[in-house]
């Protein structure tokens, strides 16, 4: 590999849990950058000037920024073709990826916001995500085809969702369904995702 | 190209415009399917079958929907290479454009939901996007450096900001900033989007 190595900016017990999971799927190597939200140092001028908007995850590859965490998946997944997380380009469910990935951010993660501070959603028309029951029930027939999102094809998206419902359904913001519940499991059960758990875990715990 | 023709579903005056738009800057042919919100066709069983989300845009290529701007964009400006309007995987701005796509649906759309609707973000670290300040200063300091979203590389990006600013400025959902205004009239002035902006106001006076 003559790729330059990818640096992961994290801290434990966040959304960056994902990325780290998404790096023990792919078994690369990275720079950690260990990040502590209780220090604050999200939000020091030093991380600052590489991301500005003061969030993890993030990584910088090839001396470009990459946030937001669908993107971040996108583009890892697509930088190691070599592992099979990504259906390439061409391949057909190269949309059904994209667009699960992006769902994730646009309109399953405004909607658990909602629910979060309880509040009414905008008008279904003019809301990204419509209402809660269509990203719930679209999200139910998905995953209802199983054993993952798309068939038997595991990708990158699995590793995305299937770390977001872990803690959303922790936190009762996802009500209990069989079909998720099953999910979740299913890709916990996975030998780098009980990884990255013991990792996120120790990180945390050496944070104190 | 041996490539199935995309089918675009499609409404006047919504989202949708962006998807227009950057079908007009890759001059590529497609199968329009005229969709009405004044109609409520959106949410029609037929639809639903094929978007359970009742959304546009969404494209249906090779039997697979891609729903989700961000997602539509990566997909359709991957699909068309020879265009130039996606930074190919490899390229140093193929991280900075997923993440500048991803943000505009992750971030940005919350951010101006938010805003509409004049209510109360989520406290900052647990909000997707932060603060609203966090979310207009990345983007002017995105933009200052100019002419377009990545300097002298027009993208996709570009087709969906352009797009987003105009129409959220105009609906003073978006600060004026004479850096955005800037902005806002290169992407309009170009011969592409003019044709898609007609286009758009001669779908929506069809539907009356
Ligand atoms: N839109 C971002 C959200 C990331 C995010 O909000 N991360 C939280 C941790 S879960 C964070 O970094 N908060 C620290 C802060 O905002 O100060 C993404 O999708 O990656
Ligand atoms: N998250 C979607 C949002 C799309 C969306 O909300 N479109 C609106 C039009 S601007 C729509 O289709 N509304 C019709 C409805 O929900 O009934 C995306 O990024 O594409």
């Amino acid at each position: 590999m003559t790729t330059p190595r990818v640096s992961f900016f994290y801290a434990p017990h966040t959304r960056a849990g994902g990325t780290l999971a998404l790096f023990e799927e792919l078994g690369v190597d990275y720079d950690l950058h260990l990040l502590s939200l209780k220090a604050g140092t999200q939000r020091a001028p030093a991380y600052l000037a590489i991301n500005p908007m003061g969030k993890v995850p993030a990584i910088v590859h090839d001396g470009a920024l990459v946030a937001e965490q669908p993107a971040v998946f996108i583009y890892l997944a697509d930088l190691y073709p070599e592992k099979g997380l990504a259906p390439a380009i061409g391949d057909p469910l190269r949309g059904p990826y994209l667009r699960w990935l992006v769902f994730y951010g646009s309109c399953f993660e405004p909607a658990i916001v909602d629910r979060a501070m309880k509040r009414e959603p905008a008008p279904p028309s003019t809301s990204p995500y419509g209402s809660w029951e269509q990203v719930y029930d679209t999200l139910v027939a998905q995953l209802a085809t199983g054993p993952w999102l798309f068939g038997e094809r595991f990708t990158a998206a699995d590793v995305l969702w299937g770390t977001a419902l872990n803690w959303t359904t922790t936190f009762q913001l996802v009500p209990e369904h069989p079909v998720i519940r099953g999910y979740i499991d299913r890709v916990l059960a996975r030998p780098a995702m009980q990884r990255a758990l013991a990792k996120d875990a120790g990180y945390a715990a050496q944070q104190g």
